[in-house]
């Protein structure tokens, strides 16, 4: 982050016809992102656009999640027809959606606004072995790079993450305990419905996954495996390309408003493969999982919306985006107290 | 409240392509709107409409906060002007921007945005008797609902309260005291930036105020003077009218999105009125004012936005919007299970 710009838009924030501070949480993001963009104010980041990386997960098979494997593919097929909340949501706030298959288990028909870029039909079962090779990490995380660059080649002034993936929270999960050194019930959670006893049955796979790759950190801490390999280990396709589109984003140096615990735990590979593209991120939300409140911590990411959210496809995402850009236009657009003949208590 | 669509709302709610439950707080509103207007989906709020009511108060003499007195009329200049924070996140959302000039204790200008409907030049000091009469009260609720019955007439769907009092926060804390039953200790807040001493002066001028016009109730429990009365004897006329508004909304069953402490304070009194009007509301935001808590939580309300902002002029409430937008946009939007064909899991 640049200091300067930092510092400029910290001082400019105070010289605005408000009370010092009274913008509370949104005046330390449009610094944040001052800081990010190297010039203060940060441009507007509009228009932002939103996308859905998809795949499925070899863990499945385990009974971690109470969905069947198929709605992945169904609910890329509600994506492209506009039928899905995200699509609402990204409507609300102006976003444009592009579905991205990294990884769904079924071939996808060509279709506007699909990108086919699979690098496998779903990963292998984390709890016997790597979910992918680093290969195939690595292709997903080229895929998510190259997105990012081309919506950003098209226009897009902010990214939106967004997933799609039935078991993937049980991935996050892992990653989450693989990261941050968190034990595997402190970072599991219901996802979309699990009940207990699925919860339970949920959190002995993470377990099995992490011992299975030997990513059990000594004394409870983090693994030290390389972060690729962790990646590989007990990610997802989905996962790998999120990670890579922040790498993208921040790369192109436009903000990335990350979605839930999906995009969470793919950040925090992010962080662990280039630690200052997190400057770029914008945590969109809190989500409901209990991993989320571990990835954002560890970030030091202040969520902006906290609505028990726990859909996922990008939605906490897309409803933060108002708010963002909001923090940013009130930089550019708010009369300072000598440009508006206000008295200023402190001067 | 209507409760078949209440039920329609929320059996809409389950049939939606996501997990049930899983937009969390989102559905609430939704589902409470859905009430609110008697229809599911209840109508898009659809533009919105900002009112900020400008009023001066004679408490302020008593030194409750660190800005000077002509604050409150340079800022009407300032919205007028377009310059305010409150203007720039209005054009974020697409709200228009009324200014009402319900008491500000100077002449104003005619000028286009602005509404002069001045009751009195500010009110009296509370913590030497009534800051108003019954008759001024009633006037200044009859500005609000006037002005939320015009601004639905020319179109408005949603409004959005917005207030400017310089000392507007030490009414505002007297009004939960009494309408509540706390403390002035718990209900009193450093507002746009009071330090230490300022703050201990704050409360101990609203305990006065309490004392004076005979609203202790009794075993530190809520006054039982009429709600009108309580209004007038501590509050403002920027309350009073927010009051109307919110009374006027509700008549017109448009859904009013409540800004901060101030309109809280007043939806306490609104509440004590009309109970039903409160079914129309949404809390924008909670604030970092801690009596803004203990207005939420009296009267039941879940803000959208927490993000510790504390600069009132409606800002809160405008950030709220495109999330309340979104939680209805979902409802009309968004494919069902079976209109999408995507299994689900519970059926």
């Amino acid at each position: 982050a640049d200091a300067a710009a930092i510092a400029e838009a910290r001082a400019h924030q105070d010289r605005l016809t408000k009370p010092r501070g009274a913008l509370g949480a949104l005046e330390d993001v449009a610094v944040r992102l001052a800081g990010a963009s190297a010039v203060s104010p940060p441009p507007l980041p509009v228009p932002p656009a939103l996308a859905i990386f998809a795949a499925d997960h070899g863990v499945h098979a385990r009974g971690v999640s109470p969905w069947p494997q198929e709605v992945t593919l169904q609910m890329v097929g509600n994506f492209l027809a506009g039928g899905a909340v995200a699509n609402a949501f990204a409507a609300q706030v102006g976003a444009s959606v592009t579905v991205v298959d990294v990884g769904v288990a079924a071939d996808l028909d060509p279709a506007p606004g699909l990108r086919i870029s699979k690098v496998a039909y779903g990963t292998a079962d984390m709890s016997r072995g790597p979910a992918m090779t680093v290969e195939q990490a690595t292709a997903a995380l080229e895929v998510g790079i190259t997105v990012a660059r081309d919506l950003v080649g098209e226009g897009a002034r902010c990214l939106v993450t967004g997933d799609m993936g039935i078991a993937n929270t049980t991935a996050s999960a892992a990653l989450i305990c693989a990261f941050t050194g968190h034990d595997a019930a402190a970072a599991t959670g219901r996802g979309t419905g699990a009940d207990d006893e699925t919860l339970e049955r949920k959190i002995g796979v993470v377990r099995e996954a992490l011992r299975a790759n030997g990513l059990v950190g000594a004394e409870g801490g983090p693994s030290r495996a390389p972060a690729l390999e962790t990646l590989a280990a007990v990610g997802g396709l989905e996962h790998a390309a999120i990670a890579g589109f922040i790498l993208g984003g921040a790369a192109c140096g436009v903000p990335v408003i990350l979605d839930g615990v999906i995009a969470g735990s793919a950040a925090l590979a992010a962080a662990a493969l280039a630690p200052a593209a997190i400057d770029h991120c914008v945590a969109g939300h809190r989500s409901a999982e209990p991993g989320h409140a571990v990835v954002l911590d560890h970030l030091g990411l202040r969520p902006m919306v906290e609505l028990e959210l726990r859909l996922g496809e990008g939605t906490g995402g897309l409803l933060a985006h108002p708010l963002v850009c909001a923090a940013v236009r009130a930089m550019h657009e708010v009369a300072t107290f000598d440009s508006a003949g206000v008295t200023d208590k402190e001067a």
